[in-house]
């Protein structure tokens, strides 16, 4: 069967199979997997975070919820991917590391806690995969896992968030991050790729921003026009080789599959166009990934969710993929 | 900047944009728009109405309800179209002119209230850009648009609403409209296409109507095969020039993304599909709009309302462009 | 009119229609037909018939609540199908046959008296048109079909449904159906057929069974890569003229458009290209049919049943027209 | 046992027990009993009937729909009352009549329609239990019982429904049933009690009317500070031993557990409550009752019916107790 | 009628009746009333305003939507407090000033924008009555009111709201609005009175403050064995003659009467308990007034505003009562 | 502060502070304390246990998710009771211990798989409190916990679940549980009380059972009539000093408090009487408890699950007590 020929390590961790133990049963970690408090995590490669916060919302809150709600809906997923027919958990050893520090009453304070946690995982070697959250909480990862070298971003969205700042001169928020990235330094304007972006807009600043330093936009039309190959093989030319950040905002999705989000924008991607986009990312170098803006109270279906955690899955397949080939 | 090179008059109303207001904030009208009841509208160009009355459904009741909830909604709209570079409010004087009155208890009566409320806005030459209420409701405004000269039709629905009667012999129904005001002459069914028409048949009455009257009826079918360019140039071919009345029933939707309506029929569009087939009808004289059969008890979620909204958004983009070309 | 000129009988039972009695009024049966005790039901062709168990689970419950809602949602059928023009209510006698006798406390008494009722069908000359319950309801009625000579099969699903067992060594749940009615056969694996396939994979024990036993498996890609058309000519082609059963899981469709599922999986089929593929079963040998795993604690909107109400409306028309032409 | 003493007939009709078919399976008539039709049911002593009409609803629609999701929850009903000690189907024939006749088009029509339907279930010597619709339906049932001498009244209900007219001067609305019925001289007013009433008021016209008349308004205040029993022994001095018709709006309690109406208003019974004062009403001769304003699209969860359907369990018992007398 | 010898001056604002204009009709402002901008609200005595701000919340996010929700929902207010006899709109100018501007991404920012607002209503000799937000938005509110000279206050709560800091020490959360108020000055604690504390407890720190500083806390436990009447005969002397604010926290009704809310407290009021405690403040001289804790994305119905509405309607009687004798 | 004088001994396990992590952050177990594999769970003096199971349930299914739902929303507990004073984690070791193993496929294998992982529980000296699960659930807990000797029983239940089988003559289901443990000797039915059975009866044969073998039934109108402190003090006198279990069936509580539970029946408790009535066990020797019958897919707003978690609150702190008091 394929993904046995790449098992290179002893399996550490994998989930329980619902053919044991049914699906429903157990505490939720996100894909069943054990939870390693993230002290413990020697030999982990990539640890599943959830990051509960949502200060960054400026319109309809929520995504604070989202970790508990795709742990539960994780559960969904199995061993194996149907298509690409990757084992991950054969080829990484993968864990729950649990929920990153917060703080839903000072924004400041909790990226810095973020982005500490996630510095002890990055300084461990660990490769982390997080469920937000708004947008955000990319920021403090990326602060993190940039610190060094900026990286560069794939970014699947209905929004650039570029933006400079809300409500007067606020620089925090989850129409930001990618722009305070960029100034910071940490994530390469040019080594960067936004998918899907659509919906009214309040003035063209975003796209100056974009336009001005090298970011590539592809709104969902040109999308359309030109299909998922096409679009994924111009982002893999641009991200190249290098790290490279992958953020999924579950927002780039239509609304009949994401409701359960902040700021819904009409005419988004089908999860399968979403599968077949992701899917193109096989073989970068996927330093780290999020799955942000799922916000339960707008969905308590948990339909969301499923896509959300159906996301996360198809990345840890192309992550573990990653690990495998870099030992 | 688009837009800006047409701006041919002094900006009078436009929204508080949500990176100064947040969105969720201040009573909910159209767009964010000022309310500006009719009496005062002097030099409003598009009148954003409500028209809260489903007196004429035959099966699930609540679109009564629509107007509320896709004022809610509608928060969610900004200020320039991101792929038409439309910026509406540079364009044109557009304002939320209140609901029409309406009575629950009497249809009769309450299409009377109706078309008094927009011969009053046609009158004072302020295109109507309606929510629903049923697809009743749009008799009334034809009555009030047509009263002169017979108006040319572009219909998004599932349904014909060509029929005769319902219940024995009641003539004024959901189903009804368009063939009353074909009757009446305020209709010109040789300019009439209706676009999206599926399910299943009491009978071929309606299509026998059409037939005879020489209404244009695009099935799903029809256009799944064509494609939606060759489609919509084939309506504006059909309607020409003169003037045209555009009604989107939301229920042209797929019913996942238009639970909210009364009589759902599966296999519909997606808002993406019905976003490139309004967008067809950019340069068409639109002398008014509505979009109906938003039902809000039947999606709480809002979902269906931001679908409607956001096609009052796609109409609103092209009704300013008509007005600016108009001066 | 099409439809009549194939009306070789008496018209018997016929729903009443929604001009003359509202579609949300009366006792909700399948299709507004009469209910017809299947002991007084001779000249039924097509009886349609709830199965309203759910014990072979292994996830998400539900299904014993599928026939209630699947009949109050198909209220929303009328007699014409729009796009095939038949009539079935002019072609043969159709009636709701009630629900079959369960067990909700013992599986295998269940499928004991589920398949003593459509063994009484089936010895009446009805072909069965059933909704779920969950999908190992399918193996009682197959048993029942199938027991003089092995029937053909096309499977509409995101599953196989081809495990051997669970927990342990349990034989019977909805991942099992197909295998114990190959196994005891009673259906005919080369002339077997699945379309829709996909999901992360526990291992690849069923897609094994079906290479050994030569069932063809139509993963969604290979679906998508080939377009309806050629996958419905090679379904036709492998389940050629012999007696053939359909059984559509509502799973098959995404899950937007199916939430009220106990094993959804992302990136499914839309209705349309559900109706797509299963107009291309007119013609054949349709002996019965069912639609399963409708789950509606998890869809109280209904919209999944309508789905199904919906998809059942497809299946009796192409069974209609079958019994026409077996006459 | 308790009830079998009273057994002076031939038990004829039954609900299958929930320990014979499981509660969730078959077509779902009310409290699982047989559906006969109207012009078949000689020998029934207790009718059955819905009343899907919603025409007269003045707020939020929605009581068309009430009768299925009534039926369907009325399975929870067993055979026997346990506090009362009353076995219903020992004492008397009762079955399903289906749904009166309406016409969600035109009003006038649809309360002809009804009253006629009610003719003749009265004329057969069956005493009506129905489920609305809204509370307008009570009209023409009163005008089929009262035909020939007025009845007298126990209404349960946060509104008095003894307004004149709406929306100019509409008399026909669910605000103005019992006027009608007191002006038409169906419905004694020295024999009418109202309990429960509450609410912010439009004016004092409604309290005028039931002063000038004499109808007997019990403030939800009032029956805080008497306690069921002494309103209740005040409610049975009042309506005597003549014939009594009891209706019982389902926004007589409070919203927490009546979501499902149209007009909800803060602060009404618990159900238990409810039911300490529907008892109340044993030994009364009631000649026919019904529970209204059941509206799904407002509580789909079904929770508001099975209070409705529960109240309806109690009524009946109480009817069934009375035809054992007057034999 | 009562309420009209009350009345003193010329009515100039009141809600348009719902049989006029259908409830669910028109531009939804509280209580259906004018929005009069706070700049052009001379001689307003009572003015409803919105506080769409949450940023104060440690746990479920949402009411800064509750003011749109509970605009919507105080349609069903009508004009006439059925039990006190009170004519609100007689007896005082009540206006909608619409929302108070606020500032999601920073809470320090948001707190300064809210008490300016406040401060210009308090100038003009506006008596505020609000609609939250989170309970930190009292804090705000007070700093206007009481800024010359503290306030007492009477709170309706399941949580005291004294405590000191969170997540780490930071002071500004819904938690501790009534503790930063006393330390500033601006509440008398000794005129300050919680009613229906309840719910498991962190440690004893608040009730020390509270003990300190003589705050009074009736516990749920002791307003059940003491009653209504002498729980707030209590309340009414501890307060006095003196200026009064008074708070209510939707999350003191026990949350099967508000879903919608964020720190849901088991075992709380029903509407009618609190409509009886509210009634008890008749008399006192409430200078301002709020409603808080809606959020309304977890419940979608409405009901839990519909509580809210009904408690700002029962506040306003007492407030508009308040203007006229204070004339 | 109380409880503080109870404490014998060093603190283990202890919930993190919604203070210093937010309620909605980290993975969901119960009360928000460690999980601790029962094989390591040494020293834990209770355990807190999900039972994943509904196989027993013989209308509407969904009790397998409660586990999940409760631990989810069971962080809202905090440290101390607030009325009782208690400080549970001060008196006793407290852990989560997962859930049992289940069989959704086969009722008695489920059984026999959760009462082999309750007699590992009760061998190491530990005192369950689980979450169900239907109500079959307490017959495997009761089969280990009685097996030396029976113990006695306070049964919070609309149900008696005395019945003897279902569907022919099936004996295990949510149903008959306490029958069967009466039969095996696990349950001394002399020392059993059941409080708040209520709702219509198939017949009398589980009244009959009681008389016969000595249960005692309160129905709920006897506990109206009562109160609970009467209740409760028989209730203690018919236990005794003796090994008691106690069974909190959720459904015990009003439908409106608990709208997720599978047979509703109207008129049940409020929380704050059920409060008291559970409060009236203190000092009984509590040898394990469960909650039952939370079935999510019927209240995915997990407010059912809230009023679960606080029972099991109020039980854990009467049994930590217990603790306290045996060492």
């Amino acid at each position: 069967m394929v993904g046995e020929q790449h098992m290179t390590q002893e399996r550490r961790f994998a989930p329980v199979s619902g053919k044991v133990m049914p699906r429903f049963a157990g505490i939720a970690t996100f894909m069943r997997l054990p939870h390693v408090p993230v002290e413990e995590a020697d030999g982990v490669d990539i640890g599943l975070v959830g990051i509960p916060f949502d200060g960054g919302t400026t319109n309809r809150p929520g995504p604070r919820h989202g970790p508990r709600q795709v742990r539960d809906m994780s559960s969904m997923m199995r061993q194996i991917h149907h298509a690409l027919k990757i084992a991950p958990y054969d080829l990484a050893n993968v864990a729950d590391l649990g929920d990153a520090p917060v703080n839903p009453a000072d924004v400041k304070d909790a990226l810095d806690r973020i982005e500490a946690f996630f510095r002890e995982i990055h300084t461990r070697g660990i490769r982390p995969l997080s469920a937000g959250g708004d947008h955000l909480v990319s920021l403090p990862v990326l602060r993190a896992l940039g610190a060094d070298r900026p990286v560069g971003l794939v970014q699947f969205d209905a929004h650039t968030d570029l933006w400079d700042g809300y409500f007067g001169d606020f620089k925090l928020t989850h129409g930001t991050p990618f722009r305070r990235a960029i100034e910071e330094g940490v994530l390469d304007p040019k080594r960067t790729v936004q998918i899907g972006i659509r919906g009214s807009c309040y003035d063209w600043e975003d796209r100056e921003f974009a336009a001005r330093t090298g970011v590539r936009i592809f709104e969902i039309e040109e999308v359309d026009a030109l299909g998922p190959e096409k679009v994924m093989a111009e982002a893999r030319r641009i991200v190249g080789d290098g790290a490279t950040y992958v953020t999924f905002d579950i927002d780039c999705l239509d609304p009949a599959y994401a409701p359960g989000t902040g700021t819904p924008e009409v005419g988004g991607f089908t999860p399968r166009e979403a599968q077949a986009l992701v899917r193109g990312l096989r073989g970068l170098d996927i330093v780290g990934a999020d799955m942000v803006e799922v916000s339960p109270p707008f969905d308590p279906s948990g339909y969301t969710a499923l896509n959300g955690a159906t996301m996360m899955w198809e990345l840890l397949c192309l992550m573990a993929e990653t690990c495998a080939l870099a030992r």
